[in-house]
Parts: structure tokens; C-alpha cells; sequence
């Protein structure tokens, strides 16, 4: 293959390889989301690791960068952040930028479990009661602890323009942006009554929509829909 | 203080600061496990962040060294791995050992799932029938399959003695130690059944066991013992 990355994630969801795909879609760089194409699926499995690569991953998402293949969400936002310009250089500032990439890591990992709370083996509607309990307490105190978080960070980032680091747009914005869309999705009404509180948190995402290049990509066939695969679902009786 | 590092971590567990603190104890650097003295806590809740960080954190663990405050566990020992020789320098290494860690935090977080399921705010007491379904799954299938994807990873590792990445010691085996001895402990009967199966991990816990440094810490006061306020906690209900 001739483009300069491949991308090997779940071909009909979101999920966690968005925040990879919206990186790559801002950097500018030619990349091939493999399991969208003929054989995908079985490339995609092919790439965790099997019994030929040095470095097999655990899961999905997966990015071959020449002769690296990466894994890990954070950490694949970790290379493409020091090669494309979207984190910052220097040591604190990189530091900083992936904490930040890490904490979004966790609240999208609560975010999954608010409908899978027992197993990742059992289908939604066999864990229903206990996701109805787990995605309360995940609207209620969890979503706010996060948020109010991320607030408190764009707040007190000196930097001009909106961004959660510095001056400048970091990986962390596009994933502040994605994590917003994906909490819409699953529990519109609760956003609806937080967001007012969350006014930084609302002009990243706002400043994120607006670069050129991602709001190209909103449009495109290449941006996947929400649904009920991936790990943000909208499942109406999670919510009150 | 004039301790080169500073920890900020909950005193009476091991916790996700056990993966820090085993580094900082390998490396043979002086730190102050801060909560663990006087004012411990109130200043533990200080490196949070307050109003007076430029980067406040989540939660715990935090490292303070130097200017820089680093948050997230994974990131600290990103952070240490690169300063004290404990992670591969040239790229492909050093993300190779951080896609583990990253990974090693997924089973970590499953792990303290087990017996909270539904929220980090309720008591264990008040989700146990939710805790036995998903125990029930962890110790099923979520463990064997974490420990078949990381025998692999050590089994594939043409590095010489016994290493998750390359032939020196990493990060990436001391959190390997640390993640056998918390299962073991959490899931006796589940680790006696499995650990033949895993003859690689073995190796590589009792490389780390054996190390000078970590054995003494080990039979230290330093060393907090496993209990019921971890992340790895042993409720023999949740085992059959």
C-alpha cells in the first residue's frame, strides 16, 4: 500500500479509533482505514498481532507507520502528536498533553462500561438492570467529575484561542471535541442540562468543528454515524 | 523537600501508585511518599491540582519532579522509564513498552471493576450480587485472556533473560510483577488454576522478585500490604 499510514480499526463504528482517525484527518496525511476495504476484516485481525509481528496488539485500534506498528489509543495519538505537530515539543508540555489523552481514556472507558457494566461477552439487553444502575451514577456524578475537570483545565490554560494546551490545537482538543459528540449522542438530555456550565469546553469544541480539514471530514462518507456498536449508544433507558 | 522526587498517592494501599513506586524503588532514587507523613493527605489533595497547578490531575498517583507535575500512572512511568533507563530510547522501544503498560492499566481497571461494577461511589457491600456476575467473567475469561496476550508478548521477545521488551529490565516487567502478585492475591484459587499456562510471566516475576532493589523494598516497611481498600482486594465470594 503506498499511503503513509494504515489504519486498522472496526470498519462500522466510531469507537475508540475516532480519536485516531480525527488526528490523522487534521494532520493532512494520506492514511487507509483498512477494515473499510474489501478483506478488511480479516487485515484488521491480522494486524493485532498473530504469530508475525514483533509487537502484537491486545485490541484495536492499530496504526502501521512504516516499520512501527502501534498500538493503544493514547499511545498511537502519542506518535502522531510528535510527528504532526499536535502536541507540544518539549517534555512538560508532551507530558502534559497525553495525561490529559489518558483522563479522556478513562472517561471513555466509563463510558463503555455505562452499557456493558458486567461483561464485554454478554450482549446489552442481558445487563440491562445493571447498566441502568452504572449509567445513573455515570450521568449523575461521573460525566460532571470529568467535565468539571476538563473546564477547569481550558479555564486556566493561559494560552489564547481555546485550546486545552497552550496556543495551539493538540490532539487533546480534537478528543475533548469527540468525547462531547459522543456524550450527546448517548445521553442527550443530560448534556443538554450540563453544558451550560461548561462554556471553555464548548469553544474547544466549537474552535475543533470549525478547522477546516475536520469539518471537510464531519461531511464525508469517511466519518462513520454514531449507533449501537459503539461505545457511545444511545439506549433511552439509560437516561431520565 | 529536598527528596529528588516527590509521590502523591493514597498511604495505606498499593494502588495504582504501587507501579510508581516499584519504578522509583528499581531506579534507587530518593522520593517521599508524601501522604505517608504528617499533613500526608492534606497535601496529597493539594498535588491535585487546587487552584494552584498549571497541570492538575484527576486522580492519584501524582509525581512531582521538579517544575514538573505528572499525573496518570502510565504517564509517569513514560516519564521515569525515559529519565532512569527503566524503557528502551529509541522510539519504536519506548512506545513498544508504553503500549504494554497502557495495556497492563486496561487489566487494572477491570481488576478494581470486579468489585465495583456499578460505582466507584457505593460501597462494595451494596453491589456484591453485580461484583459476583463480573468477577465471575473477569476471572473467566477477561484474565486469561489479558495473561495469554502477555505470555505471548514475553514468549516473542528474542531479548535475552527474561523481559517483556528487549533484554534489559523495563517498566514494563516490574508492573508485570506487580500485576501477578495483585491477582494473586485477588484471585488465589483463579492463579493457582492458571499460572502453568504461563511459564514466561513466571520467569519474568521472578527476575523482578530477585532483583536487589525490589526484594529489599519488598520485605520493607515500605511495601504496603495488599487489603480491602485497593484495587486488587480478595473477597473469597467473588472466586469459586
Amino acid at each position: 500500500m503506498s499511503k503513509a499510514y494504515q489504519l486498522y480499526y472496526w470498519p462500522t463504528i466510531q469507537g475508540r479509533g475516532e480519536f485516531v482517525r480525527l488526528a490523522l484527518e487534521e494532520a493532512g496525511v494520506p492514511y487507509a482505514d483498512v477494515a473499510r476495504g474489501k478483506r478488511g476484516m480479516d487485515e484488521m485481525m491480522g494486524s493485532l498481532g498473530g504469530d508475525l509481528e514483533d509487537s502484537p496488539s491486545f485490541a484495536p485500534p492499530v496504526l502501521r507507520a512504516g516499520e512501527l506498528l502501534i498500538g493503544q489509543t493514547a499511545n498511537i495519538l502519542l506518535y502522531l502528536g510528535a510527528h504532526h505537530g499536535l502536541a507540544p515539543r518539549a517534555e512538560a508540555g508532551r507530558l502534559w498533553a497525553h495525561q490529559l489523552q489518558l483522563t479522556i481514556a478513562d472517561i471513555v472507558n466509563e463510558a463503555h462500561d455505562s452499557h456493558h457494566p458486567i461483561s464485554t461477552n454478554l450482549y446489552y439487553e442481558d445487563q440491562k438492570k445493571e447498566a441502568k444502575a452504572r449509567a445513573k451514577d455515570f450521568t449523575a456524578t461521573r460525566i460532571p467529575k470529568y467535565l468539571d475537570y476538563f473546564e477547569g483545565v481550558v479555564q486556566r490554560n493561559p494560552g489564547r484561542g481555546w485550546h486545552a494546551v497552550g496556543s495551539r490545537l493538540s490532539y487533546v482538543d480534537l478528543s475533548l471535541f469527540q468525547l462531547i459528540e459522543g456524550l450527546r449522542y448517548a445521553f442527550p438530555k443530560t448534556m443538554a442540562r450540563l453544558e451550560p456550565a461548561y462554556p471553555g469546553l464548548l469553544k474547544v469544541h466549537a474552535m475543533v468543528a470549525a478547522r477546516p480539514r475536520i469539518a471537510a471530514y464531519l461531511k464525508s462518507k469517511r466519518r462513520i454515524a454514531f449507533n449501537e456498536d459503539g461505545i457511545f449508544r444511545r439506549y433511552p433507558e439509560l437516561e431520565r
